[in-house]
């Protein structure tokens, strides 16, 4: 089954999922993170064939979430790195892993971070930017913003 | 082009496309997370076959995600609720929100919150669970967890 363009959605989240576009995508974005640069190294810690891998990489570039660079001329080599709008895939990638490690991961977490300025182990908590306070879907309430084109839906009609 | 199954793949974040499965997945939940839960609704806002959508709620109820709840005996009548593992998905779909906002939305975001605890607008910003401060892929150290089967790669190798 082909999956549909969302790109005429008018929601930030479909437009994310119309970039990111695959789940190949967060895996390859996942290794980038964790410091994949070459085709070979994806390729054998993805699992996926040469072709697969190749086109995906190509619509991260396309997308301005990677870029391909050439590192070595003769022979010339090419590596792979994020952009800031692929280092910005981070908050989703570790959303993610978070959900995975709650739910799907009976072994345990496979990795854990340490905050290098505090040098402790940590995880990220998403925080009010106002007080402070953690957050979660229970005390947020959805308003339209400016790029509204139509009402949200249940409790948060807009004025 | 069928999707790979990620079952066996030793990670979170596979674990969670997995279960999450396909884009349509996350629209469903992004609508659930805003107070729809009618199958009609659902239809209307995603513009999807009832077919297509059938099956991808189905999917959900069987991950654990969403319930399927009769609310009239005559007719019978069912909606779609999502379950604390579904509410617990709101990070990704925030993080997901928020990168689209940034980089595919020219006329302003379409969504914004209120933090209804300190009633001011907000957004949710990750920060260390330890000291509190900002975070972001630059100063987070990846390490091992207790359920790491391999290596991690770069300048993240096990001691």
């Amino acid at each position: 089954m082909e999956r549909k363009s969302f790109a005429e959605m008018h929601c930030s989240i479909a437009q994310c999922l119309e970039i990111v576009g695959e789940w190949w995508s967060m895996l390859i974005v996942r290794d980038a993170l964790l410091g994949v640069c070459n085709f070979d190294q994806f390729q054998r810690r993805l699992g996926i064939s040469r072709n697969i891998l190749a086109l995906r990489l190509s619509r991260l570039v396309e997308a301005g979430v990677m870029t391909k660079v050439l590192y070595s001329e003769r022979p010339p080599r090419f590596e792979y790195r994020l952009t800031e709008k692929g280092r910005d895939l981070w908050p989703i990638v570790t959303a993610m892993r978070q959900w995975g490690d709650r739910y799907a991961a009976p072994g345990g977490p496979p990795l854990v971070l340490r905050h290098t300025e505090c040098g402790r182990m940590s995880e990220p908590v998403f925080t009010c930017s106002n007080c402070g306070g953690k957050v979660d879907a229970e005390v947020m309430d959805a308003l339209p913003g400016p790029g509204a084109v139509e009402p949200l839906v249940g409790r948060w009609q807009p004025a």
